[in-house]
């Protein structure tokens, strides 16, 4: 499918830009049955609002979240869920600097590569509002997998810290994914490790994805990352660590799923940069405005969001798997 | 779609065992007129085979590949390609012990939760021996995009050294795309870098992925990480550095595209382990048999071929992103 | 994808219910640098209205669409393309009757089947006013085909007469697409008639399709059916006649492509009818309320919309068949 | 996906043409633990075989399949089952003729339109031989509907007669699904009756399809058409009649789903017709060669194969319709 669509049986569509009239989601695919509210949803926009972390932009965003279709009496039906967020703190300012130099860090160019022309009002669709149909979809199949006694949490785990002169940083952030069966993923290309990598990758900034151990597998042997299988004292299989990350073969070992997402910093920095115009004429930018000064405060929960759609795309995938279960299924029917 | 089929529009349907009879994929959405030899392929397959790299199993497999559709008179026809490899090395032997204990860092537990059973005879599906089918697609994908002048690269860039006792390795392949256009991309979830994550990321050793700088982006201020841009002799808009892999906002610079993937050490090891068997009966395990030390040399030109696929996908899809190329493709017509 | 998203390269992802606060439709895939306003995509709600056509109902509304994203200064930007339309015309009144009743003809009762419950609130998700999301995707789909001189038009081509008593009638619907280059739609599963007849078909009411000849073919001889090859004057290669209605092998052959779709009789009659509730209790029920006596007229603009997806994503798809063809375009890059 | 991968869940990817060395498919999405064996799906094979029904071509193909993976001791093992028919019986002729005009009522026009040039040995991958991959996974889809309780059956319908002359006739193929529960299908885009239409339009010869009382509902009244509900001796909600086809709203009704496909006539006549060369010279054909009188004996299997993948398909997706049912099936894991 085009671009804006994520998931294969659970689909999140999203749309809109930082400073068109609304930004929304079409959550598709959610069983019937789920009780759902806007505050429900709203619970999980307040965690990536402006100000509701350390670092983060002063600009103030309302981001109250509309449900127009898919619930009645307080229950989903198993149609199209669209939610919706209106735009209401755009600053009606001259966008002419940015609307003919690159931005440093910024897709404004390889918008313009790409399509010709760009709405050069701020970001965009590559805007961090972007992100808003993200949480909201992801607010969803947390509520869903809630109820399956699964939970998707992310966190920030470097140091955040001012910076001197007017400049950003990056970081990190840990998704953790606890309750999740043994068995869930595809064992070739849709492996719930590439899965959770592309929907993490996805998000704007992120640069590097770690599954368990990351980058020190490179220089482990095999006697150092191989987790020993054991049993534990309801007499489940278990491994005795956990360097796998939750994950051996693309299925889930019934382990913590542990993800880590690295950040690059804030690209809008209002220290003097150089750079060239549309035209290709050398030029220097600053770039003024309200931005946060460090993005993974306020990414965490998109990557949670991120990972808990994944996740539950995959336990519907794997519901016929089995042809004892498929059978199991529909003789109830 | 079901797990073994890879991309949207120019798809790889990959299938076969460590054990069966043979494997092979099926390439679909080729254009017709390319011309292709089984020749061409056996290069990338040569590149794969045990006894190719440092470190490598001696398990001996001659992997010819046979062509059995799509195409004609040396050419594409534009219908899929059938490219087959017949398991030649099969040694005939006792797989009782593995049949009933589940190895330590490899998918046997979690094919059995998953499917309730397993093909016991090596690793299945989830052998390294399933890349054969990778391998093939990423063959005609990269002849392809030879033709348009793009070229991937992948080699071992971590220290390859023995290791004491009977253990294993691990490995840092790093993939660079030269000569991609810039704006192929899709902007949000079907980004350059979240599909040649996903691809990599579904190589079974793989446990992380950078792009660009990677996971230093976390730790690095936004004057350090932003790429200047710049314009080089011929006029083309470039950046200075290359910080961001050739990617912003998931679309391609024009610069080169940097990838690294990490790869686990060898999970087959002749070091004793603890497991449990399938009934959850503590034992110990020593694995056996021919296996590499190192799979990263072998695992290169894998991530080479995942790579090509996804890159040439992304041309497709790229195909239809602006009108005025609509009308002037069509209009030639 | 889950089932409310059309369309590989060009989706359309449609919400709502009749009764519910709008009904939208977020369109992907929409190239940057098309004109659109939301006059443009009115005209062709405009068709679809109440009171438009002959034997609709009398439920006014005024179904004012609103782009929410996608378009700058008038352009579209390649992003996706959000459009609404908030209902207003819904008489509150007691649906208590519809809520325990299965209307014949409905699909009340396999609603309930599917999902244990539903909105009986009027149709819910498989109101005609559902088709208002197809309407406007097919809409942004029809005005990128006539930049591309392609038109694709249906007509009631049936007789339409009042019936007796308080009855509704069916009625057939052609469309025809003309100008379409030859050699679009896929040789196998995504046939340019394959993917019509599931557009079509996919509308409400719909219960038979024709393409060319259609049932006919099944009774005539080889020598009437085939259509001879011919030169017409500007030494294009043309058939004599079109029995196959413009495709052969589920390619377009350049000829007008004709598509028959059968519509059946509006199910909600005030005439009384057998039915049961829902504990399965026999009952009778007749339908009051505002509907149309023949659905024809309005579906017709319904299946304009749905062709005109269904050719403009295999135009899309289309564009990488050839191997010349992609080294020219990306050539001139 | 390219255009020979069908289905989303349970996907089928056939590969093949006339004159290559085989023809196959790739099944994915089979659960594991279904008892499989060469000799079931031969069973399927041999329905389409030249020879096993009236009015069919004498060529002599043996069609055995080989399987090459996906099967363990006898049981599907969850992973992509290969399968394969090698070309035998290919007469080594002069195909000068074929190559260098255009034979009426085939698709060499439209494959030479788009490709640029074909296969002209036979019909390439347009021929009729391409359903051997059908059939193949139809075969399988339909033993898990049998596990189900599910039966798909497809005969000829119409009558068959010799033809006078050289000629050739069409035909009326129609299949019945037994057994279906109610339900499935998805509400919009996704239809049951979409989806089989699709399905069966892919077919090669297929000009029209129909559900139920197909093209006569458009001349049918409202109160003859709908299907009144009642309750049956075991207390289930059935419709009195079945108009519908068993199908409302695009979900199965529980009641026989009726489907009928309108085969055009073999368009290989020996009769002389008018046709143009490649290069549009107007000329004459005569199609010698062994062909079916009628491929409506033959082509009844692959209807069947081709609704039976469809149906098992949305069996899948209806399985996470309901919250109460998805938290049901992970319950017992």
């Amino acid at each position: 499918m085009a671009g804006s669509t994520f998931g294969k049986n659970f689909t999140v569509t999203t749309w809109g830009e930082s400073h068109g009239k609304a930004l929304g989601a079409v959550i598709d695919g959610c069983p019937a049955g789920l009780s759902l509210s806007e505050a429900a949803i709203q619970e999980y926009l307040d965690r990536r609002r402006p100000g509701s972390a350390p670092l983060s932009t002063p600009r103030k965003e309302s981001d109250q979240c509309e449900i127009l279709s898919g619930v009645f009496e307080g229950k989903t039906t198993g149609t199209p869920i669209s939610v919706m967020v209106r735009n209401t703190d755009q600053i009606s300012k001259d966008y002419s600097a940015i609307a003919s130099l690159y931005r440093p860090g910024h897709a404004d160019y390889t918008f313009d590569a790409k399509y010709g022309f760009r709405d050069y009002r701020g970001g965009g669709r590559s805007s961090g509002r972007e992100t808003i149909g993200r949480v909201m979809g992801g607010a969803v199949a947390a509520l869903i997998l809630k109820e399956l006694g699964i939970k998707v949490h992310a966190i920030v785990t470097s140091d955040l810290f001012e910076v001197p002169a007017q400049d950003s940083i990056g970081g990190v952030i840990t998704c953790t994914i606890k309750g999740l069966p043994a068995g869930i993923g595809e064992p070739v290309f849709s492996k719930l490790d590439a899965r959770l990598c592309e929907a993490c990758m996805s998000i704007g900034a992120v640069k590097a994805i770690e599954i368990g151990d990351g980058i020190k597998v490179a220089s482990m042997k095999g006697s150092e990352n191989n987790d020993a299988f054991a049993v534990d004292q309801s007499g489940n299989i278990i491994t005795k660590t956990n360097h796998c990350g939750g994950i051996l073969g693309g299925m889930s070992t019934g382990g913590d799923v542990i993800l880590k997402a690295y950040v690059k910093p804030t690209p809008s920095i209002s220290l003097e940069q150089e750079t060239v115009t549309r035209e290709g004429t050398p030029t220097t930018i600053s770039v003024g405005g309200r931005h946060d000064i460090c993005i993974a405060p306020r990414a965490a929960v998109v990557v949670e969001a991120m990972c808990a759609m994944t996740v539950l795309d995959l336990l519907y995938e794997n519901m016929h798997a089995r042809m004892d279960r498929i059978l199991d299924f529909y003789a109830k029917d």
